[in-house]
């Protein structure tokens, strides 16, 4: 049995799961400042041989812990120490990327080149090239959200111009509509409050709300073509709040703007598998069949029984 | 003794190695309609094992062969019938992934994770990802010219809107130029032929040609940023004649957008190693140190002696 943790910048779920990716416990609760240990004490009578955690972001994943993180209660935490008193073996990835690898493992096992993207308050991703989870030198070979996709756009965000993620990510979608009408020299109706505001002033016809989600699917059709010739691709999974709330907008549009303008050949596009159990999934199909290159970053380790 | 075969659009070259990379013949001649026939009767009294070839795209990679050239003598044309013929193991790959390769297992084998990027006529690219090379579904996981990096200049080449290769490559800076400097409202004092000539319009103090190498400058940093958040290297290392030819500007120019920028942490940028041997280093490359992924394209290949 293997006990999955996913820690979340405002939930942390933890399950208790067969191989087979049949879970047969699963509780969560509010992201405390050590997740991790909070984690281990809700499954404290739990019976498993194994753990396997996805955790936002950034990581050093090495060192095993959270540098940064900008929503979490804690900014820096480790990952790893509460893991080393168990005596069991474990693991850590990222959350999008132990997402694509529970993808890859326990829906397209039939495919070697698979992309997992979550559009939500940021947009994240892992990828799969023949049949290789891809980490990098210090595991961020996945952080498409920074992505130049648009460097005339002027607009700034998370330290650089024109990004994937500032222009088009839940959190940032009011600050980039602003700007963005402004520079077209639209007027709203109204001020959206929060990205879902933009998706209703356009269904109410408000001009600049239409152009800018127009001008949104031309920003994630960019970003996608982007993943199409870094990864080249089978399979795009794609979840996350924002897309699997305007999945057929989203859908439709990216669709119509990459078919006959991508010059390597079409992947398929889909609708994650698991709703919010993506990334614990992903954490035990880490466990169940371990990515070669997390041995590149000295997973799988187990410290002694204390 | 490794011959290797860099089949290019203009020239075709031949070597004789030893596995240390090490040439003992060499040979080149304007590229023909069947470049691999030709260089196989070149080499016809050279003594050797194996055969690498590193060729001009697009590829198909299964199929062997050269599928719609845009400048070599024919548009479509096979690598791998004429090397069917010889009863010896071979391997082909494309040109800017072999390059990749010969980097990594001749220069730089100290690093798991390095990305070669030409900047010539066109924009390609190979890349190694945790010790693994590349290739995605079709063998096109390294089509980097196509990134989108500036959705809004609106300048449209190949296919797309404000692809990398067409903004930044020598065969298209003209138009780039043409368009931008229109867009900006700029009248330069000529009109450029070629890319040398906005180089050297420039230093005459040319200020569109000045603004439009500023954007250059910002448009490849792009591009550069692209690279580092989908595969995160230690090393880019750029060759080309574009690159080779404005070295100092180009190093300079990408290292002051990046620094600070860049949401994962910096690669090293080095020049590329070889000069004109770069493809051909990686032709023997790939027969010396085979690269796993290019078993899930059926290399090595070896036909019945004929």
């Amino acid at each position: 049995m293997i006990l999955g943790i996913d820690v979340g910048a405002t939930w942390t779920r933890v399950v208790l799961s067969k191989e087979s990716g049949e879970f047969v416990q699963r509780e969560k609760f509010r992201t405390t400042a050590d997740p991790v240990s909070s984690a281990l004490q809700v499954a404290k009578n739990w019976d498993f041989d194994a753990v396997g955690v996805g955790s936002i972001g950034p990581l050093d994943l090495k060192a095993g812990k959270v540098v940064g993180s900008a929503n979490a209660p804690a900014s820096v935490f480790s990952l790893v120490d509460p893991l080393e008193k168990l005596g069991k073996p474990y693991y850590v990835a990222n959350d999008g990327v132990a997402a694509a690898w529970g993808e890859y493992v326990y829906r397209w096992n039939s495919v070697k080149n698979l992309v997992y993207i979550t559009f939500s308050t940021g947009i994240g991703a892992g990828a799969i090239v023949n049949g290789q989870l891809l980490l990098g030198k210090d595991g961020n070979a996945h952080e498409i959200g920074y992505l130049v996709v648009d460097l005339s756009s002027g607009f700034q965000c998370c330290g650089g111009i024109g990004y994937w993620e500032g222009l088009a990510s839940g959190g940032h979608m009011v600050d980039a509509f602003n700007y963005m009408t402004a520079k077209w020299g639209l007027s709203p109706k109204k001020k959206p409050v929060q990205a879902a505001d933009v998706f209703s002033m356009a269904e109410a016809g408000d001009e600049a709300a239409i152009r800018f989600l127009n001008y949104w699917l031309d920003v994630n059709a960019a970003g996608i073509t982007d993943i199409c010739v870094a990864y080249d691709p089978e399979v795009i999974v794609i979840g996350g709040s924002v897309a699997l709330n305007h999945w057929q907008f989203l859908y439709d549009g990216i669709l119509q703007r990459l078919t006959g303008h991508l010059r390597v050949r079409e992947p398929r596009i889909e609708k994650a598998s698991f709703g919010d159990d993506e990334v614990s999934m992903g954490a035990i199909a880490i466990v169940y069949k371990p990515p070669e290159t997390l041995k590149d970053f000295g997973y799988p380790r187990k410290g002694p029984r204390t």
